[in-house]
């Protein structure tokens, strides 16, 4: 079934009751092609973006992205210049060349083929990190799960990441780097944990499927296969 | 600036050549109250939902939402037998006697107050796992940060939650839980991480605002008080 077709699942009494906006079919269709079309990108032009979209868009995320506790833990640093976009670079060619070397022989030539990584053409570039000693929510939440601190970074970066693709903006996700060694570069406080690193650009090319599906590293599993029914 | 007022920033050719849907201002807007709508959500009609929709939803959700390598590894579990989802209720009761004796004193009685979770009125609920061990993705772009295989299932969880107020349905995300207490009771499988408790329902009270902050439990901050700019 399509989500777009999906039944009308409060009644418009509720809703009008409640002052609450309507999400019809049309828009629950486009939201459905704005999931499929996210993508992570890692070929960018490296045409500068118009002053200030980076800013709004993050400023939306942050206002909407839920956070445990309302705890907001995120912090962005906006990484501009080129002595800290190198040490950047660095972090991610030694920890690529390990990653290449952990594979298997069998798929070390294609990994090696892949583009993981948009970091010397981007024009905007965000670090993420989550602020673990925030005093922002007084603590609820989180006693015995205090990574939900980080997740709530997580879903401002994916908040963000729909945001700017609405606008025909492509995001890149890198991971393959070294915590420590970027917290030192950047020189962030102690208790911020890294999250993520943003690259941020007009995509060279834009697709309805995964690059790595493309490039024929990985095929996208059955969703059926991970939803499972527990009975006692 | 609104949302829904940024400029169109890629060019029609562009689009056109790529084939890719077009996301106009007044999907941005619509886009933009889904956001503000989403809410963690505690107070749930025990109506049930329509037969299905959940897993609808979270097919969408798999098949859309980022993952690192391409890994996908969350798995859900949908829990709706009687006994599984009290050894949950007692879970949080137990755990959150604990976090109303570590607040402050001055915040103990607000805290008491607020209902955080609606584990005994959702007619949905799912527990929502990492799967450290799955070898779909052939472990790229997860060796120096492997918590990122958790963000990969925070942003299905997110995906599903934007998914689900786009059909009038609410959803809670539970962490006041003791994890490996949640992973004996549901027995799932030493290689799961366990990332959140979900609820999932129809509304009964629907804001643009946090419950926290209706509530009078925090106010949110400024979001530019989180960004920041690194210049060497």
């Amino acid at each position: 079934m399509e989500f777009s077709q999906f039944r009308e699942l409060r009644s418009e009494d509720d809703r009008q009751a409640a002052n609450e906006p309507h999400f019809d079919a049309a828009f629950r269709h486009k939201l459905e092609e704005l999931l499929y079309w996210r993508r992570d990108v890692r070929h960018f032009s490296s045409s500068s973006l118009p002053q200030g979209v980076v800013d709004d868009t993050l400023t939306l995320a942050c206002d909407t992205a839920p956070s445990v506790g309302n705890s907001q833990p995120w912090r962005f640093i906006k990484v501009s210049d080129a002595k800290a976009r190198n040490a950047i670079v660095c972090n991610f060619q030694a920890c690529n060349e390990d990653a290449l070397r952990s594979q298997s022989s069998e798929r070390r030539q294609l990994y090696a083929s892949l583009k993981l990584e948009g970091l010397q053409q981007a024009p905007e570039q965000l670090a993420v990190f989550c602020d673990e000693g925030t005093i922002q929510g007084h603590g609820l939440g989180q006693s015995t799960m205090p990574e939900t601190r980080r997740y709530s970074v997580v879903m401002a970066i994916h908040t963000l990441w729909l945001l700017l693709r609405g606008q025909g903006i492509g995001m890149g996700w890198v991971s393959i780097l070294d915590p420590a060694r970027l917290k030192r570069d950047l020189d962030v406080p102690k208790a911020w944990s890294f999250v993520g690193y943003l690259c941020m650009g007009y995509p060279l090319h834009t697709s309805r499927v995964a690059e790595l599906q493309e490039t024929g590293w990985q095929a996208r599993q059955e969703p059926s296969a991970t939803i499972m029914h527990r009975r006692s």
